[in-house]
């Protein structure tokens, strides 16, 4: 199948030479994965609309054992390389989106190719064991090589899970789990509430919440489902819990102009959610933590200041509440730091984090006093994949050694120097461009002119994801550079200038 | 390591020479894992006590991070092969928990080292899409191959999970969106719906509840736990939802002295359920769909006749309501079949049945009625993982070639022949003898005694595990042979003669 591909593609190559020569492409043999530096492509080839003839017809076969309609194309994974994603007709994509925002070091990269053929791994891949009772030798070891090693500000403890929404679980329960503790005083567990909880009731199964705001995302199971409030299509006919909702700011932009009614909103939001605080309680729900992305993903890219992040972290201390973090898709390094909330310069760290995609690995980290205090209260049989351990502390390597953290800062700002040039010339196409590392994003009119932008884009062989009713949301992975960014800006450019 | 391990191991052998002999312990070199037969050990070596002090050592290290309380031992997974588990201290072990029931044909199967050998491979290992919008080219293929050959009559439609929770998890959303169309007679969504699900609030989110049994697992994440009710401690202190519990009926053993009793035990419990059905209705919680597995494990393995289960299909049918099999623990073929649910001899098929652990990857699979009706509405970044359905495509490939599924009944008649016998030698250590295939279990007189002889067995070089308060339950892989059966009864009818 490769080797069929490798043929259309070179045949293709010579087809389109005129073209080649626009981006400089290059076209870099198989073999090419293997050496260390200069893994990438150099540039979008196009062969066919996307998706592609090729594509149409496996999207037919995958309809008839499953909803496909959500498949944008079928993918070659074998050619796709860095930031480059390659179809199965073999149009080659600067990926912007990188599988919602989950490649960390992009496709192919050639450490974690060598990873695989070292024979030492393989037993790591193929035995997978309940790491909860029975790890591996190397367990504690690779933890520390990965997930400790960058752990943030005084969260010591973490907990590996097999992916974002069971991440966002756990961290409720060892929420509720710690609070319950707080309230009976740290004495034993009544014979009531052992009972009680057997059939899903108070005291056993408290009147406990999570709160969180309008527009958040934080998975799809129940109770993920329960905090999140980003598109309609996610909740419709699934039962919930009524748990409280505060408002997200909505920041006006650009934002030297609109302090004070920025600051406004934020302090109108905080209040919100004291007062939600508050008449929860009235009515006997306890709300034992708070949830909050730092830039609202699926919701919009919405972003607040760090000030109202620092404040809301008050007053989840002021109430006792927990601070939870969800990092899921801020986290990994996009924003410029490791984790999105160490730019808000928090004096009493957030009590847990919880991250997945662009970690390989679903987990979450918090303070020591969340630590659940007895064995199978925090538990399932896998608890995450200790091959994604692996894995991650091979692209944690890479990420320090190519300081890839200073490259998503640096990256970033070439691509939102250039969106705010082009907002300026195309105010009507686009506007509120707002951004932290390469994490970019910026509205357009209505929800039909941005799915037109993503699908002219795709066929011009960029990859862009949409988020919120009207945004879209730039997700390279963390090498993507500044060549890229002026790449991508130079299509766009070109899009928008032709857009009717 | 494996060097300094295999050195430790070939001195001890030597000590251990004359204990050699008893078993007829035969040493395979690491070589011999690529050859394709003969890859198991042929008995339990032990050096230590279990845990010995290389698996205490990391212990303590682990618990620095993290509760390390329910760890059992480290192992040393790269030594370990076929039905035996190798830990940190050179210990080799026959294992008949196979990692929570989750390992399906050994540990470092020469056709997974293959598999992992081959270079066209890699790139499934090292490029996570994200399935529901980027799969790769070979992703209909391979559900076809694994899944799909494997389906349980008249589920043409598989949808893939990272775990079992989210495999639950989803399956119950599948099924409240398939009552809701129904109700909502297939009509268009209000705009009160849209907006009121926002908030967390019916209509858009409607009462609508699964039904469960006590005694059942059905995963730990908040929407899975409301029908979990095995432990206490799985559930205290987490807030949850006010669902139906109907009883599970607990039989009497020998069965065939308890006919009468066992019948009416089940007519009890399934009145329960037709009563709950109604009360909550009247009460506007609607039963959506009943969730229960072929044999409830954590919960203590305990089974009800076929005819029980038919007649629950029955009034699932009756009621309008989704009939939903957990095979995550019961599937895979350990009973003999590939579903446990497939002894029943269904007339109409179950509506949705779920599975993970030994199918490597979660999902569920369900009738095409139960088809999410548009895109994104049964969705997440990862979808499963495309590695794992490789993996599974060539067990599934490994379970077929070595006709593992008559294995499982064969092996599993020895295994529960043996139990017998012992259970008429030793009446007030063993009692309630039961199983299908491997499948099988035993209850002690109390807690206290159960674990005595889970410790005793381990250290004597078999690794068993628990369930319900009192049982032993069986959970060997599929290569498990009749002859690891008659090794495994001749270890444990030496630890009850001189069990004190």
């Amino acid at each position: 199948m490769a080797s069929m591909l490798l043929s259309r593609q070179l045949t293709c190559c010579l087809q389109q030479n005129s073209r080649l020569l626009v981006f400089g492409h290059r076209y870099i043999s198989q073999a090419a994965a293997k050496i260390d530096v200069d893994f990438d492509y150099d540039g979008p080839l196009m062969k066919t609309e996307v998706p592609g003839p090729r594509s149409r017809e496996l999207m037919k076969k995958l309809n008839g054992i499953q909803n496909a309609e959500a498949v944008h194309f079928f993918c070659n994974y074998e050619e796709s390389r860095g930031n480059y994603l390659v179809d199965v007709d073999g149009n080659r994509m600067l990926d912007l989106y990188s599988q919602i925002s989950s490649v960390p070091i992009g496709y192919s990269h050639p450490s974690l190719i060598k990873l695989l053929q070292q024979p030492q791994n393989l037993s790591t891949f193929i035995n997978r064991p309940a790491l909860g009772i029975l790890p591996p030798e190397n367990f504690t070891e690779k933890l520390k090589e990965s997930l400790l090693s960058v752990a943030p500000k005084g969260l010591s403890q973490v907990i590996t899970m097999s992916c974002g929404s069971c991440s966002n679980e756990n961290a409720f329960k060892a929420i509720f789990m710690w609070y319950r503790n707080k309230e009976r005083g740290h004495n034993n567990v009544t014979k009531e509430e052992l009972e009680s909880c057997m059939i899903n009731q108070p005291p056993g199964c408290p009147e406990y919440a999570i709160l969180s705001f309008m527009g958040g995302f934080h998975g799809r199971t129940l109770g993920c489902l329960a905090t999140t409030h980003s598109k309609a299509i996610h909740k419709l006919d699934i039962p919930s819990l009524d748990w409280p909702i505060a408002p997200f700011p909505r920041l006006k932009y650009p934002l030297e102009d609109f302090v004070k009614e920025n600051q406004q909103e934020e302090a109108r939001c905080l209040e919100e959610v004291e007062d939600l605080i508050v008449k929860y309680r009235k009515k006997k729900k306890i709300v034992a933590g708070i949830i909050v992305e730092p830039i609202q993903s699926e919701g919009g890219d919405n972003h607040a200041s760090d000030d109202f992040f620092r404040k809301l972290r008050d007053i989840a201390r002021k109430h006792g509440c927990a601070f939870l973090v969800d990092e899921v898709q801020t986290g990994g390094g996009c924003t410029g730091k490791f984790w999105a909330h160490e730019h808000w310069g928090l004096d009493d760290p957030a009590d847990v984090v919880t991250f997945s995609k662009k970690m390989m690995t679903g987990g979450f980290f918090h303070k020591e006093e969340f630590r659940p205090n007895a064995p199978y209260r925090i538990f399932n049989t896998w608890l995450g994949d200790p091959s994604k351990n692996l894995m991650l502390a091979e692209v944690i390597k890479v990420i320090k050694t190519e300081d890839l953290l200073n490259n998503a800062t640096h990256a970033g700002k070439a691509l939102l120097t250039g969106l705010l040039d082009l907002q300026a010339r195309y105010p009507h196409l686009i506007s509120r461009v707002r951004g932290r590392g390469t994490f970019c994003s910026f509205d357009t009119p209505d929800d039909a002119t941005r799915n037109k932008l993503i699908t002219i884009a795709r066929n011009k062989g960029v990859v862009l994801g949409g988020c919120g009713d009207r945004s879209i949301r730039f997700r390279p992975t963390l090498i993507f550079k500044d060549h890229h960014a002026h790449l991508f800006l130079n299509i766009f450019s070109d899009i928008l200038a032709n857009f009717k």
